[in-house]
């Protein structure tokens, strides 16, 4: 199911790599809410390939098109449909991996689900393409979080070891995320962006890939959203943030760290700020009991080094059941935690607003 | 919402800590199961109070009451209901804890949600109590996982960062996972159980608390289970595991691991073992584009400290808007991760019965 | 699945007949209202059997026993629990219908769908007992809508043919409603009641049941709750109404009728009204578009004859294959209607609650 | 919410009247299921304007466009979506339907519900042509089913009091359903047709319109599908029923007559017939505590008159405040019974084939 069933917004995520088009509905959004194309547009950007030298050369004509749900330019309480055609015909590369699965892809559940039914031209529904849509659901809960005064936004917080510097758990100030959203490689210290560029494109030379860390802060976000167990933020994110493909990992504040802390150095004491509650430090990374307390929501996401690689790797043929060698042509992403920035914001933003519509 | 509403089970888990019951309604177990009553009881004992030095002496009457749902020990296809009764009658240690809320606890956070008509008593429906009913469920999901030949078994990994040796990607013997699961304190390296208890018991003597992390392998796991983006495996397992109180981050396979590797190191190959597709390594965790690859199910859950620790910490008043200072008494597990061995296993056990009566 | 899924509320009811309780769960109520639980147990009384001569002389001891959800008699924000104890033993009278189904009943059904391991005794999971869980919900609804001016009220509109006066769709007052709830036989024209009793009596003398329609008006519900298509009122109240045992048919304002209408004769113009808009007729039924209207909403809900009779009738071995004679002993109301209508009213209850909390 | 949430299939309508396109999305059809686009086309112009004399002249290009979920002809296991162009561009007509409610559409309840910021252009997305997308998801089932033995047909059973011959509940032969199907009128009396024809015709020229009943069997379902109360077939037919517009009444078997038999009348006794459980008569319209008993399912929908006509009616200027007159200009079906018998197909297509999934 690639349905995102919140409570009160359904996005729902159809298409394949290589069908005619792939595209989203979604349900639930609040009428009379402007939707600025051109900000999504430039949203859209953001994950598109093509856009900097560590990403694929391949260009997407990710130009979406929406086809209801909108009247004079504002959400008009219908369901939100938006498509964006696919301009790549079946390519030739693709035709093997219906019988010789490449490692690290969906290529051989899909066949085990589906029955040998599935479509696995460039990965078909299980391609990272599909996130463009999930892109254009966010990007328009992210115009109507703003105007709430919600503010979104992530960064590359590692590639293969590499380090930026953490978000400040008690907040960033708007224009450091502002400047992030724009940038085509959004780091927090500019030193860090080459150290990663150097990496990736090391590994790219190599024929390989490297894996990523992307960190996502929501700031803004009142107290009192979510509630008790399977009904928590953290449930509520995760799902949604595991839903994002080469995703293997997800953390909230200070995550798997506070693991090895004490009680005395992980409770967030409280304070009265301005004559209001508030804490003195947010390693719960905003969310007490499933519920958000009012500090800044923070999460860090694991991606997974992209799988396609150059290399010859070891695979087999799933009909004549014997060994076979593999290699992954075309033009791929050597790190998709650049390109996958956008993407945990858009995923946070629908989560996000359907908590906040409760 | 503590609805677990899975696509066949729908779990439902109600209570707060000192109402006269807590339980569980478990709808759409498949009809004619046994349900070993004794079994299930040995089960929630795993996570009772009062088994290990380390943990709270606090006991609790966890016997639990099937109220509907199996006739002559086996599902009927009617929902499941058990109720636990609690015989605490409220504490005053509690009271206290309406106005001033305990940090790393939901009380705050309850307080703005329910505007203030929340039952603060030992945290309410947010209490670490609530895991018994999950527990049951859990239960009796695996005895019917383990006549399908899927066997659930957890450990503690690390507390404080001291380590157990990791489970074996590749599986266990059943040996292994059933000796844990009859272990008073579960970890798979003798030595480790000596030094993880050790700082455990240092930690309470300074009125502190510790977390750690929570290991959890599902051997026998057939291929094709789950489905693509929201509706896949890690999607589902995180959002139950999420439900767990105190839970902060949830991995699959390699997870954050993954993130510092190569594609050439990270992927999983294909090969060809007794005739069948199998795969050479398993930093997948098991599963591939949200859908199981016949490989063992791989994951890590990392717990924080307790909240609740002997010593002074800052707090408000929430009426007031004052600065206090709070001391939690009563007795509390200095750490949560041995007891929540059984809890993650439920919670996985939930989960992947869910899956296979798709 | 005995899961109401609303978008706000979740009422999941459980129990078999015979099982040591039967009971519900409720997720989703706000938090700080109040609940008279003595208000809840006269609702109960009107349901329950042993109050009427046309209903069965059996007794049930339907109390009802909160276990969670409640802080000093307000809502908490917990998922509110509640149980009756079932006092009856298992009956030697329904062990036949393991094998030899009652015509009417679920027996056969749930004989097929469960594989034989469902539990027969009173119906198990399907005896009309399981309203009563139901009424408990929609009680506590109901005096939850009350509060925000909304009032639900049904009568016994006909029993084999013989008539109540219908409900003004334009609404009626608020002393009119009331009497029917404190009514031991609801109908709003005195004279129906004495002619209904008769024919009930009748049937009863004769071993045999009659079928009967409740008519339930929802009066004050605010114009704008519901939405398009599946989501549309008329689908939600459908599909509760529908859960209750022995429906078979439910119309909304002129219902079947306006199917032989005229567009001219059945469109309720608008009108301005006290400087409002407002319809000059009903019969929408209070639902244009899937969504209210301001009207009062009116529907009708069938319910066949009570399939229990103590008349012969034909019927098989379901493991002999052999064509049987059975009759059902025991007290059976031999008419349902009368004591549906407060079901009714609960079901409806449930279903506004959550549209009106979106 | 337009979404029909099954547990195994969920389809999701989007669209407006005078959007760019309106379509469906379809999740969860088993993988490796041919589609015939021809049959689906020709399934399509059944409820396509412009194919009766007694239908409006308007024509629609109801050719839809399958975007992804098929590969070579084939369902592929990822979601189908499917949309269909609008070729009209804004009609002048419906502007004044912003302010100006017609009576008996949801113009006024849009308007309350969204704001003000609907999209009234030929009913936005409240318009009967949203229909054809529930078609396209309808046709894909249908064959499906049939591929199962399962067949499903409807028929016009009254228009404005004239009537067809019922469906024999034991079930129609093969011949007899598949003739309604390539009708264009369906009906199973010949004569039944020029009657209806005619008070069709007559009310047309009266510039108004009628009502109808549609009469739906489905023949070859297996015993066993569906589940108790909330989850009964009941329930899930209803809620998709209801979610057609101008549907106001729904019932199953013998429905509202059922409220005037006795027990003994309307009891279906079981019998042995070839060796297995059958039963006599089928007045429980093929379910019982519902789940279906093998008998073919029948059901009953209610169609208000169309509410477009001709004639001047009374209605309010919604920011004026004023009586205002109004006629609904252009072309509109006199009625839309005939139209409807394929949706009605529709609906209960797609909630079998999600019971059969389960």
């Amino acid at each position: 199911m690639s349905l995102y069933l919140g409570k009160n917004l359904q996005v729902s995520i159809f298409g394949q790599s290589h069908a005619p088009a792939i595209g989203v509905t979604v349900d639930g959004l609040p009428a009379g809410e402007a939707v600025d194309l051109e900000a999504l547009e430039r949203f859209l950007q953001r994950r598109a390939p093509g856009q900097d030298p560590t990403a694929t050369a391949r260009k997407e004509g990710d130009k979406p098109k929406i086809l209801c749900g909108l009247l004079e330019g504002r959400t008009c309480g219908a369901p939100l449909a938006a498509v964006i055609e696919n301009t790549n015909t079946r390519a030739q590369d693709y035709d093997q991996f219906q019988d010789i699965p490449r490692p690290g892809h969906a290529d051989y559940t899909a066949h085990v689900r589906y029955g040998g039914f599935q479509d696995a031209a460039g990965g078909g529904h299980f391609s990272g393409r599909l996130t463009a849509p999930l892109c254009i659901a966010g990007a328009i809960c992210i115009q109507i979080l703003e105007r709430r005064g919600i503010e979104i936004a992530a960064h590359v917080r590692t590639i293969a070891g590499v380090e930026d510097r953490p978000f400040d758990p008690m907040g960033e100030d708007l224009e450091t995320l502002r400047a992030l959203k724009s940038a085509s490689f959004p780091v927090l210290d500019p030193a860090a962006e080459a150290k990663m560029r150097a990496v990736i494109l090391e590994a790219k030379e190599q024929l390989d890939s490297v894996g990523g860390v992307v960190e996502c802060i929501a700031c803004g976000v009142p107290a009192g959203l979510g509630g008790p167990m399977f009904g928590g933020m953290e449930s509520r994110l995760a799902a949604a943030l595991f839903g994002v493909p080469a995703v293997k990992g997800v953390e909230f504040g200070a995550g798997f760290e506070a693991a090895r802390l004490r009680g005395s150095e992980n409770n967030d004491p409280f304070v009265i700020k301005n004559g209001a509650v508030s804490l003195k430090s947010n390693r719960a990374g905003g969310i007490l009991g499933g519920i958000t307390d009012g500090m800044p929501l923070l999460m860090r996401v694991a991606f997974k080094p992209t799988p396609s690689i150059g290399r010859e790797q070891d695979s087999v043929s799933l009909t004549r059941k014997t060994p076979e060698k593999l290699k992954v042509h075309g033009r791929h992403d050597p790190c998709i935690a650049p390109r996958a920035v956008p993407v945990v914001e858009a995923a946070v933003a629908v989560v996000l607003l359907d908590a906040l519509l409760s």
